[in-house]
């Protein structure tokens, strides 16, 4: 039953052709993903997580990360992150984290002070925690003046757009279960990573030992939807309430859990992954042909981290829209999504080419 | 440009014909919502809003509101009302209300827990504050032992389905403000506040002396998006910063941003509400034919709370979903939306009557 | 091994012989209390709670609780009622408590600020709670909607000066064990009550099912030292922690400890009490001689509450320290210490009768 | 008026000869604040701040601390720390500090749990920041994703016994103030600052532009007590507040300003901060002497830390009370206080010696 397009009073007022390398949210949503929230509309639903939608999203979650999985839906990545990260502490843990993560640096303390939480960072390499970095931090259990480590927190692919291998997860989960620390992944980039692998995605999730994890939508091609992925339930308490308390439960959870419906019941989510990732590197081989430029971290996602000369940026910047990662290094980052074209990486390429020959 | 339809992996899995009267937010979105979505898609668009929708949707709140008007748009009815809140208040401010506010009752204490907000509450009248109920709790000022009143917070129309009028908030303003408070709106329904009273929205807000609104995308045919509205500019502190903090900051804001544009550009706001209003009116001159049914607060918006035998409400409610508001009175809450229709109504007033009459 | 009196840079800069009736907190400490201070002094003593008198105490505190009992000392009365508070709750839980409870009504929000407690209060009866009044909030369990309630709040004396009997408290706890609620009991003058009840401190706490209480020491007479006593192991989570992470861990417990020693290994906590409570007994039967002088709720502790004209309290307030409670009624309230004489109490029911005859 | 010792219940429990060198909040209160105690005691006085004693308090702090310094007693360092932070901080803002900070450390997270603050770590200079370290976290202004930095946190002495010269404080809050940041100064040994320096508190606090600053009265001989000292009254919004709301206002405060009265209208801080520096440096230079002994940092307070053979520590803290710091390195701290005696450092070195020789 196709819904017929009904005038709207609203406006296009963007170049729908126009693409860059600022950020994978810099894309809008995926064609299948706004087919999906016409066929969700119409009619009443029950809102708050009990229509049809989202019941039957709790199935294909647990065809992904297995039959003991459990989802809530939320709004945006760092509530998906606090939310998470409360159900498995109390009020008196901390959570061991990169320096570099992004519930660190880019959630503006909403684990501080929404959630009340104590972090305990180590510097990462390559934006990865190890067993021994964890060990740094997981000490002085039973001190009352130390916020006691009850957490580690990774996340993947990571904010420098690398990987960890499911070994590399399963050491840090068996290290952190030794401390009787829980593990939170935070997955705003899972897809790009089971694409990496080559793996399903419980395979370095549930059956390595994550705890809890976040999983992206909307960096993956959806409008706006996370969610938070419970994969061990005896380690959580009162994630329904803590969804509510922390401002994080839509009411129409229809049109959330048909967006996540439209990325996971087939194989959107890797499809549009594996694109991503598969331009990333196309940009990063083709970008390491220039010998002034030096991509930083290996290309394990759908980021590539670069420094080249700050003029040849400045130039460039005003051609095609990316950011400057580091202002003291120079480091830009450029970052592809579902909807990057081969002549989009090629077109940005060549200009990077132009513009360090112009030096 | 349309867009085709993508064939997407998602199914519907709901009767699109079935209504109810349990809530404004069971319906979907309004067709005319899903084709303004269509258009902001495509291409790339700057996140945390700065993108073109957002910019645009600026000057249209100030046509509603004022030229002093700003806007944020945010994820939920709760963390609207909570980063406005903290916006108007300090760390040792307090917030006076009714005790029947959505504040109070039903955002599982996020004013408290996310904001750290004192509630300081009083018996409302029909979910209405007066200048005399302010003063009742706006004593203490300089007091350390007392969580210091900074803002009263009202809501437009009331969790009781009853509108205040221009010059009761005139009122309640001028009395807060003489008091040295703020003056929040939670306005998540206020476009059937302005149906009811056949004014601007500007003309009981911003006019009659209201610092900062919420205002409600979701109960008014938006798929998701609410937004705060700072009346006036002077009263709040750092709202950018408590946007993020608060975890209320989407990131593809352009699909939030053109909703309330498809909303508010034209008169759709307007025609929903009054629309649902008149519905609610036209289901309570149906029940007051009925002995055995009283209505309890005047109905000036789309909602009807009343009383019936509770034996009634259990089979009608076996027949059609809503809600019993009170446990211990029997009442009972009918809620219509931008999708009911009069046969709606007609054939639940009937059923009513029928079961009435079996008793 | 008495101490030598050292020359202190410090100077006596008060009257040692004026007293008035404000509050039990403008008393100083009890003599034997300052005896007690030099005794645990000199040489060093394991900080942090570890410390001879800090272990010895538990023995104190277990013989007048009962074996099962356990406690922690902290250093005022706000902070004891929040550490315990969320000692019994979890981040999603609400307090039942009366209006007029000092939790509510006089700690500037901390429940709320540090504990992100929500509160639901109920108007209380001449300060107390009652079993029908708990279920007025005890509902909603398991709405995420609605902060969860999971501990019932009362205070023993009442801040109006009235007492419960131990079979009040025995119902209260009671409904509150049926609705699956903690309780919590704000002790700042359970010795008053202990001395009006003549009963045994653990037979209308313990042996009635109270859970977790905060025992005031600083109003009988202590410099400055209150003191939490769970009740009820199985019930508490993290006390060790919400200790220190809500700021009311002392480094040197010792001198917590004696003082509390001082108070309750014999029985200066009952006779300071019973002195406290006969001569508020006399200030009240003295009053009710004068026609114009109500007193307004029994007097079962150290508080006397009136109503005299004002002109009158405007008079006597300048030839007496005491605090107006209430702006609008006129109401006044009087306390008596554990150093009030019962020449105090003559002359200023005599000053009372003086300034009604110059009306 | 001397007041007669009165006997008490309370009992001595412990050995008044013996000491060690395990913290300087293990040292009792100095004999001289014992009698300070009995000075303010007897009569009444208004509590909450308003007595005699804290007013005149108010001009000894100027006096150290020059004409527009403001004092807010409190009642431990923690909550002196968090208390300050907040006062000079929004809701959205962040502390810079060293990792090896108090704050960061040592206080259970109360700042981000009590304060929500975001604290921006460096890795110090033998506990020491300095304006380039700021400079690595003082960036992101207005970037409402990043905890907005407002603060910068240091300590005087150093956790790790060392000791900032005035210039280095000067540069420090010369760069913050050019950030636009306030400095903040965690004063819990101060006093022993100012011995170290020869110069009186206000010529490297005041002076050189710190703008609120804690000052440790406990671990310089004090019972208990703490202050918060405001030294740029515009920095600083709501300390009244804060100090009821963060739970921090003692009731009985004439007790607690009576101690700072004793320490600090004559020279009993510096008597007494001379004396356990004298003795750090004592036990330095004779540790010194030992091979296998390596001292860490610059003693430049009343704090020792050491590397000494793991096996040696353990029979020394068999003999000697003292902290191993560091389990990783063994590393060692060693505290002394203001009851300290020459012979004491004399026997404890000569029992290092010996249990070296043991080796």
């Amino acid at each position: 039953m196709p819904q017929t397009p009904q005038p709207t009073d609203a406006q296009r007022r963007h170049d729908t052709t126009l693409r860059g390398f600022a950020s994978d949210n810099y894309a809008g949503m995926h064609p299948e993903v706004l087919e999906a929230l016409a066929l969700a509309n119409g009619g009443h639903q029950t809102s708050y997580g009990e229509d049809a939608y989202s019941e039957h999203l709790q199935d294909i979650f647990k065809q992904h990360f297995g039959p003991q999985a459990h989802t809530h839906l939320v709004l945006n990545g760092t509530g998906a992150n606090v939310v998470a990260l409360q159900a498995v502490t109390d009020r008196w843990g901390a959570v061991i984290a990169a320096d570099t993560s992004h519930i660190n640096c880019d959630e503006n303390g909403a684990p501080e002070r929404v959630g009340g939480l104590k972090l305990l960072t180590v510097p990462g390499e390559n934006g990865k925690l190890t067993p021994e970095l964890i060990d740094r931090q997981a000490w002085g259990f039973g001190d009352p003046h130390r916020a006691q480590p009850q957490v580690v927190s990774i996340t993947q692919t990571t904010e420098l757009g690398t990987c960890y291998t499911p070994e590399e997860i399963a050491a840090i989960c068996d290290r952190a279960h030794e401390h009787g620390l829980r593990v939170h992944l935070d997955g705003a980039r899972l897809a790009n990573a089971a694409a990496t692998l080559g793996l399903p995605l419980h395979a370095f999730t549930t059956d390595v030992g994550v705890d809890i994890l976040t999983f992206g939508g909307t960096k993956n091609g959806l409008m706006l939807a996370e969610a938070i992925v419970v994969l061990n339930p005896t380690a959580t308490r009162g994630l329904e309430f803590l969804h509510k308390a922390s401002m994080q439960l839509p009411s129409k959870t229809r049109f959330l859990a048909v967006q996540f419906e439209a990325l996971l019941a087939g194989d959107l989510w890797l499809r549009s992954a594996n694109h991503a990732n598969a331009l990333a590197k196309r940009l990063s081989d083709a970008v390491n042909a220039y010998e002034q430029v030096e991509v930083l971290y290996p290309v394990q996602a759908n980021a590539v981290f670069a420094t080249l000369p700050k003029a040849v940026t400045e130039r460039l910047q005003k051609r095609f829209r990316f950011y400057t990662w580091d202002e003291n290094t120079g480091a830009v980052r450029w970052m592809t999504a579902f909807d990057t074209t081969e002549a989009d990486i090629d077109a940005f390429s060549a200009a990077i080419g132009e513009e360090l020959a112009a030096q």
